[in-house]
């Protein structure tokens, strides 16, 4: 059974464009899912809807918003309203790097927006039609940062962290119904966005010593999909967590993190 | 050196009304701070402020707001803007149980305004201040529910988690300055919004066991302020958070946690 007969004929993703959201994308076009892309960059959706079209034989609708802009999900909701729907995955993040109070409140508002508001907006959305319908799979994108905190990036941390949690709990709300939920921990993807914020020196290598392409992520994240609530992905990424939580203290991991970024 | 001479005249209390919150506000009274009371119930807060100037010879003013309207935060900054400021903790949370998609939305706006927009204005606001003065101090003051994820209560979790994450970021951030920053989290608190919540049978008595009072949480907070980022309140806490994470898987933690609500 493939995903489009497990659990719909429509998947959307939000935050489509690149990296682990095209790798979303791909992965369900590749199982019979038409796609429902979601981004800023509406002509590189369509390049990319049109290439998913042509490889999969699947349909594809694209959708120019704004995830920053608090009323960007009331035309998503409208487009996919008619629609057989039964996946979502956000994959939508925004972040600046600084200390918390030197950064301009415009760029707060964007960022709680784009990995908090609209996350809350869709999420609550999707699983009440999935929900209705006894059918239907979300998988949520976190990131390590949520585990460990992230000075210098404080709120992107603290949103993967709210992503985290709330996808968490939800998940072991509907683990025995045929919803499936999962969230899975990223640690660093080779994405465009992590190439251009990769800190420089010792500290970008070790951190490129462990990433993983969006391909595997989103890989582990389907073999785990029905299985596992929450997922962190690769065996280097889980062991680094586990041995952290073992072995260190809450503050030398926050101060840890905070040593990529501390001269910024 | 009491906490006035340290950090400033005034220190104020965001959800101030009964528990951990008028626990904070008798605290830096006890040390000669003047404190701004701000919640709901404005009865309440001014007999807490007249009993705390009778009883520490301090000043206090009482705001009255509603933390889940969204512009709550205006009469706030206006009402301290010509205050020597030098403390502030957020405490003030919201939660409803329910799944996530059986929670009305009205529910789910007024618990992130609570839980997280207003949070992140107030934190932005009275940490530019102390940044500029280079002289203050912040405890906010999270869940173990954060550290777990909470279902049936995942908007809680989800939200003392990125007040968790947020606050020992900037923590670290401000780290070799003269502003103190910390994350309490609570596990059982002995507060009249507990008693009100505790789930019934053996699981409420499992509860109850590892409670313990606002005044000693209060205490833990301040005693680790300026030496810790993050500390989690309570040596049976503390314990079983790092069992959990030596020993057992996050599905293990989340389900654990789930089984308390279950029946909700």
């Amino acid at each position: 059974m493939n995903l489009r007969e497990k659990y719909g004929e429509w998947g959307i993703i939000l935050g489509a464009t690149e990296g682990v959201g095209k790798a979303f994308a791909e992965k369900i076009a590749s199982e019979g899912m038409s796609v429902v892309l979601v981004g800023r960059r509406e002509e590189k959706l369509q390049e990319l809807g049109k290439s998913i079209s042509e490889t999969y034989g699947v349909d594809h609708m694209v959708i120019r918003a704004d995830f920053a802009q608090s009323d960007c999900t009331d035309k998503i909701f409208e487009a996919t309203k008619d629609l057989d729907m039964g996946f979502m995955s956000y994959v939508a993040c925004f972040h600046t790097f600084g200390k918390l109070q030197d950064t301009p409140w415009e760029k707060h508002e964007q960022m709680i927006n784009v990995n908090v508001m609209t996350f809350l907006k869709c999420f609550y959305h999707y699983m009440g039609i999935f929900a209705k319908q006894d059918r239907g799979a979300v998988i949520n994108v976190s990131s390590l940062t949520a585990i460990s905190s992230s000075p210098y990036n404080a709120q992107y941390g603290a949103g993967k962290s709210y992503i985290k949690k709330l996808t968490e709990a939800v998940a072991a709300e509907c683990e025995s119904t045929n919803v499936d939920v999962e969230v899975i921990t990223l640690g660093t993807t080779i994405t465009p966005s992590l190439l251009s914020n990769l800190p420089g020196g010792p500290a970008g290598e070790a951190v490129m010593k462990a990433a993983m392409t969006p391909e595997a992520c989103v890989e582990e994240a389907f073999d785990n999909l029905g299985k596992s609530l929450s997922v962190i992905a690769g065996e280097h990424n889980k062991a680094n967590v586990h041995n952290w939580q073992a072995n260190k203290t809450d503050d030398e991991y926050i101060r840890y993190m905070g040593s990529f970024y501390s001269n910024n």
